[in-house]
């Protein structure tokens, strides 16, 4: 039976993204686009390194890994590879789930392989694709998991925080739509499906809840309408490079605005952009590179995204649902430094009408 | 049992559409935008008469009504304008089908009621949606339509011309997404799933064919994509005003190249454009306004588009597998003259991949 996930008893749940980590062959990896004083020393290792320190400085509730986890082109051993890059959220004990880049197949394991061996890591949450969508659902490492509400609470048995995982593939198979892949008609109507039932639990007895419980959406490609931003009209962060989107429009975008319940996506994919934006309601935040083995910007720090989502606290000092979600990131340097903090959510200010 | 529908013996498919005739209440509803000339003895009537000599003319093995086949707001009696609006469909003995527009509902049936109206009437092979679909799908009017091989061919028991019809809507419910309304995940999903095994079949046993049947969509609302198409860049036909499709993009046209049987998506809804064009290789082609009392241009005839499909022609001349799709339009001149003749696919030029 999987580990029922809760908010905590002071009314909070955090989540640690950790995006791009393009783990090789640990020690012998070397560092990409690092400051000459770093080249020397630097390795897999340090993306090793910097994954512990922020473990331990954050505590997070839940480690999420959004993708190109490991750099298949350089690894020597998969099974090696990805059990050494996933490592310290093993050690930590703290639950995790990934999810799928476009690099984590290019090894001698398939899209599907990688999945299969990570759902059997310990501590994971990870599932290959829901039981429910498994015969039609494209794409490997689509699920979605439930945050309950905080012990001795009235929500203690509700969901009051959703989350879903996707897998938006790799590169495009289809004739006329070179590029990278996206997130199909079947996730989106697995989704879709998923969001809805969540509500009608939301709404139903006992303790009947009114309105939506509000969701994250994870994957590791970007959508094309994170084009939209740039470091002037982004909320917080900065555009360094281009959005690499598959070419085509998925419809994820209007998929995910015609639900209303995901109040932000995350993902990773394009290293040196860390900005979120927000259109129609809806945050678009990248999570930052993560990995020194991954391209990056020498001087510009590796960094990770924190999301903390607080309760609203009842009368009679009980925890109720959601009141706010934000959001930091920490660099990987002397005092792991936070920053870019921003309220991407709260439930007060975004009064939307409930589908 | 519902009908089977099946190439002639002359190895052709043809299919009429007719795009926006805003039926309202006959006799005493006037027509809109026409020549001083022909206000005095203009109305609905007219519509029904073009109607009439176009299928005497045509002769077409289906006739398509893409939509706003009543305007709601002007209907006295919604139920004896429908009756009246299809009356020289049902007449001509012809099967035909119907989705909605935008307009259908605004007298004071829903749109649940109006399609529940329409699959009840003589020689309809219209239904209010999948069965097997009618739990999850969104809209009123989504279906398929199977065009079996000439009889007495190896391929008479073969769907070898798959139509799919789909509900655009009418206006979004979603806030933030202001304007018309779009083709749902749910929809696209069905879409999918349809073709997918509509190719299944086409490739099973007995008389296994290779590939996939070729086929088309008709529904109302542009997709965003007809955008990318003016008078100079589209393959016929012209643009004399904008694209009034959804202010966001459902991802439907990325769903159709996926899948890759559809070779070209047929729509009305602004009336006085009326061309193809063709994007990453699926035509997109608007009907042409076919009715007087809906919005159009004085002195730029009324229209109907035709489609015309063609089988191959075997040795020990049996009729084999679709060979070319071909379109053209009638305008509702003295001489119903014939313009814009062109070639939309065949089957030789776009070896496509397979998927």
């Amino acid at each position: 039976q999987r580990r029922k996930l809760r908010f905590s008893v002071n009314g909070e749940f955090k989540i640690l993204q950790v995006a791009d980590m393009h783990f090789a062959n640990g020690a012998k990896t070397q560092c990409q686009n690092v400051l000459p004083s770093q080249r020397a020393h630097c390795s897999d290792l340090n993306t090793t390194i910097f994954m512990s320190r922020v473990i331990a400085a954050e505590k997070p509730d839940l480690i999420v890994f959004t993708g190109d986890n490991i750099f298949g082109f350089d690894v020597k051993d998969a099974l090696k590879s990805i059990n050494a890059a996933f490592a310290p959220a093993i050690a930590s004990k703290i639950p995790w789930v990934a999810i799928l880049g476009n690099h984590d197949q290019e090894s001698t394991f398939t899209r599907q392989q990688v999945m299969n061996h990570i759902v059997k890591l310990p501590n994971t949450l990870s599932q290959v694709n829901p039981p429910e969508a498994a015969h039609y659902i494209d794409g490997f490492g689509n699920y979605n998991l439930q945050i309950h509400g905080a012990a001795d609470s009235k929500l203690q048995n509700k969901s009051v925080l959703n989350l879903y995982f996707l897998d938006s593939g790799d590169y495009s198979s289809v004739p006329y739509m070179e590029g990278y892949d996206w997130i199909k008609t079947s996730q989106q109507f697995w989704f879709d499906r998923t969001s809805k039932r969540l509500k009608r639990e939301y709404n139903a007895k006992p303790n009947p809840q009114e309105g939506i419980a509000p969701g994250l959406a994870y994957f590791h490609i970007p959508l094309p309408e994170f084009l939209s931003f740039d470091s002037k009209n982004a909320t917080k962060g900065v555009r360094q490079e281009g959005t690499s989107a598959a070419s085509t429009n998925s419809g994820f975008f209007t998929t995910l605005i015609a639900r209303g319940d995901v109040k932000s996506v995350f993902v990773g994919h394009d290293h040196v952009n860390d900005f979120c934006g927000e259109l129609k309601g809806l945050n678009l935040c990248y999570g930052g590179g993560f990995g020194y083995h991954a391209y990056g910007k020498a001087g510009w720090e590796r960094r990770a995204r924190v999301v903390v989502v607080d309760l609203n606290k009842k009368r009679k000092g009980k925890w109720g649902a959601v009141k706010s979600i934000k959001t930091w990131k920490r660099l990987d340097d002397k005092h792991l430094s936070v920053i870019d903090s921003q309220v991407l959510w709260n439930n007060s200010a975004n009064k939307l009408v409930v589908r």
